[in-house]
Formats: structure tokens, C-alpha cells, sequence
């Protein structure tokens, strides 16, 4: 198994994917990585197509100069939006497909539903993704966009959450899903509103974790892979310098240990 | 009176703004308009002051190459963080003085509040120039973070939105408020919610339309001011590419002319 010592970059539009990058360093403690939240054109599932790609490609420009092995996209606007399988010939994992393998590897009636924020839900990447791997699955999408903020609020497992988990998805569940992807990484804080929306028969899929998996088999596989003699390291950078972040990767990534985050100006 | 037949910059992080270029244009249609809405990096209000400083600055740059004759601020979270009155020579404009202006004025028992997102209440412009004006006067504020999503996902006059106001407003109600400032250019869009939460008596101030009433002045003692005879005309640009940013234009602007909106890069 080839060694290769180089840092993992991982990139999401916030702070969301340092739960992804949480779970990483929990698997491989002798691992680099390189993380960067674009905290200042946060949030990206509003914007258009175009936009989301440019800025994708400008983070991971910045990575690729970091001399990253692979970069991993933990934000599924991003993802939906630069869903190629390589950059700069280095691999490029999304939360995209592993949430997709994980949905169809549970489904038992193929009618699974998607939830995410406007720019995933309109660039149709998991319903095409879906019916790549089993043309008979039917995709029930719906945009969620007060999920994000609502998150952001902190009202996690409350009554007005309660409420616009009901408004979004009582039309979902009336179509019969048997399970839902959970189509951003803030959702997963939401979980609590959004299973009692659906009822405990449905199983949600939680993108960021399923693309942690796999991650971790990949480098189990050495696909990627470090030296176990390597100093792990987790260095932090984002393009707004709200105390937010720090507080919210001291949240995330504690008790590990993170170098002091830096601001970067795309 | 000194004819200027340049145009009048607006400038918002993203839609909201254009309610203030309509009234603007409605005003004085003999004159130029060039509108930037950042739609790329929208919203600005939970982002530090100094990334909001650094953006205001890039489209006032930009306005300024368009040889502008003023710079209007039609957005509270820039305006807080870019309180200067003058901007390489030429006069700046901006929604907070003309706030506190009518809330001062229409305030009897001195105690006014302030409604925002999370970057204007954290800049104190409304507190601090509101107790310029009069320091017996007591400031209320409250961030609103979840106001902007609602109105951007269209629910007005809502159960959800009567809810969320009910819980971000109760306690200035509590505390005998007068005079509430909508301290941000969406909020005027749920003035149902939020005039139900604080009761009739309650008056509220639209920082956008004193903005308008204030220039509209300005213009008027010759101040600013073009030729009668000037052929009016509206240009649009934005910096994503997003069909919302044109369908809003035509919505808030019809039936004036405007001409097909640009994309700016920033």
C-alpha cells in the first residue's frame, strides 16, 4: 500500500461540513487535513448553477495549491453543482453519491425522497443518480430553505421547527417514502422535527455521514492513506472572520486539536 | 441650480433595494439609475463587519467607475458597516440616518426599537445615532435572523411568520416601545406579522421609504438634480446570474423600462 503524506482537503459554503471532517479525524488520527468554509458567500443553495461551480472551483484552486491528495466537497450545493470525479488529477469525493448508495441499499417500496435547499433540489443531481442505479425509483424532491436559517437560529426540536418540517413534507409522506435523504449538512440537526414529521418508519440518510463511510473504506482500502508515524494535523481556514466559526469548530471538532483558524480572501 | 446629468448609484446585497430604486425613479423620472444587487454573496447580515465593509467598498468601486454622481445604500447591514458621508468626493446615502430621523420623529414616549439582522444589531448605528440625536432617547433592538428567509420564501402573513415575530418581538413589546424601525429592506414585506405582534398603536418605520423621502428632498433643493430634458434610464446588474434577481425587478419595477440586466463579476 502506497503512503502518501499529503493533507485531505475538505471544503464546505460554512460551517456544515465540520461534522464531516469531524468524523474523518476520528477515523484516521494520523491524517492532514486542510479545511475551508466559505463563510463569507455563505449560504451557496440559493444562488445559481454557475455561481456555486465558480466558487467551488476557486476553493478547491486553493486547496490544489495546498497540495491536497483528494478533496472532499462536504456540502451538497457544492456537490450537486461540480460532480466530476476528478480535479487536477486528484480524486474528488461529494456527499452526493454515497448518500445515494445508502438510500437505494435501504429502500424496500423504491420510492425515496429527497430534501435539500433550492440550488440541489433544481440541479437534479440525485434524482439523475437515483435512476442511474435503479431506473424503476421513483425521487420525491422538495426544497427546504428555512431549514438552514433555522438551524443557524438554534431552534433545534422546536415548536416553530415542528411546524415548517409539518408544511414541507406532509406532501412527501402522503406519497409513501420509506426513506429520506437529508440532501445538506445542516439537516441532520433538524433530525429530531424531521423524523416526527415523517413518523419513525422512515429512515433518513444523512449525506455527510454516508460520505464519511465512505471515505473511510477507501483509505482502509489504501486508495488513499497515510504513514501511522504521521503527525496529524487540522488546519482551518475560512473567508469571514466571524467568531462564529471558531466557536462553532470548537463546538464540532473538540477535545481535537486545531491549529488557529485563518482567514482566506477568495 | 446646477444641472447633473450623471447617474445616481443603488446599491443593495441583494433584491431588497430595488423597492427603494422604484420609489427613487417614481420620484424623479428625468434621472439616471444604475442598481447593483450583490445577489452572489447575499445575505450580508450574518457576516463580520469586516467582510461587509470589503464588499460595500468593491460595488461602491464599481459604481464609482460608472462616474455616479451619488451613492445610495439601499441596505441596512451595508449602511451600518459604511456610515461615511461621503465617498471619493461624492455624497453617500444610506437607510439609517433617515430612520432615525422619523423614529425620533414620531416617538412620544422616547423609547424606540430597533428590528435587524444579526450585523446591524451588532454594528450599534442605530443605537448610537439615534442617542446623537437625542440621549434621553432608550434603544430596543432585536436581531431577526429568520425575517429575511420567510420573506424570501414568500410567507407573508403566515401562521409560521406570525409565530416568529410573536417570539422575536414579545419582549420589546414588554418593554413599552413606541416607534419600532424596520431596520432592514425586507422586512416591510411581513408588516402584517409584524405590526399583530406589537398591536396598532405601535408605529413602524420603514427605513427604505425615509431613504426615499430624504434623496426625494435632496433632489428637490437642488442638491442633486438633472436636466428636465435628460432621457431617464434604469440599468441593472447583479452578480449572480440567478432568474429571481429578474423576475423581482420585474415584479417591483413594472411597468417602468429597464434595461436587460448585466452580470458583474466581483
Amino acid at each position: 500500500m502506497a503512503l502518501d503524506s499529503r493533507p485531505i482537503g475538505v471544503f464546505d459554503s460554512g460551517v456544515g461540513g465540520l461534522t464531516v471532517l469531524r468524523s474523518l479525524a476520528d477515523h484516521f488520527p494520523q491524517e492532514q487535513f486542510i479545511y475551508v468554509g466559505d463563510t463569507a458567500r455563505v449560504p451557496y443553495g440559493n444562488k445559481s448553477a454557475e455561481t456555486i461551480h465558480r466558487y467551488t472551483e476557486e476553493v478547491l484552486q486553493f486547496l490544489s495549491k495546498k497540495d491536497v491528495k483528494a478533496f472532499v466537497i462536504a456540502c451538497n450545493s457544492a456537490s450537486a453543482n461540480f460532480l466530476q470525479p476528478n480535479y487536477e488529477g486528484r480524486p474528488v469525493y461529494n456527499v452526493i453519491e454515497p448518500g445515494c448508495d445508502e438510500a437505494v441499499a435501504h429502500t424496500k417500496n423504491l420510492i425515496i425522497g429527497v430534501l435539500g435547499t433550492r440550488a440541489t433540489i433544481q440541479s437534479s443531481a440525485y434524482n439523475t443518480r437515483l435512476k442511474t442505479r435503479n431506473e424503476m425509483i421513483e425521487v420525491q424532491s422538495v426544497a427546504c430553505p428555512l431549514f438552514v436559517p433555522l438551524a443557524e437560529e438554534g431552534w433545534i426540536d422546536d415548536p416553530v421547527t415542528n411546524l415548517v418540517a409539518y408544511r414541507y413534507l406532509q406532501n412527501l409522506k402522503a406519497r409513501n417514502v420509506d426513506t429520506v435523504i437529508l440532501g445538506c449538512t445542516h439537516y441532520p440537526l433538524l433530525r429530531a422535527s424531521i423524523q416526527r414529521a415523517f413518523g419513525t418508519t422512515v429512515h433518513l440518510v444523512d449525506s455527510g455521514r454516508a460520505l464519511s463511510q465512505q471515505l473511510a473504506h477507501d483509505m482502509q482500502e489504501g486508495i488513499l492513506g497515510a504513514s501511522e508515524f504521521q503527525k496529524s494535523q487540522i488546519q482551518l481556514f475560512s473567508t469571514d472572520q466571524s467568531p462564529l466559526f471558531l466557536s462553532m469548530a470548537n463546538y464540532v471538532l473538540s477535545p481535537l486539536h486545531f491549529l488557529e483558524p485563518e482567514l482566506l480572501k477568495l
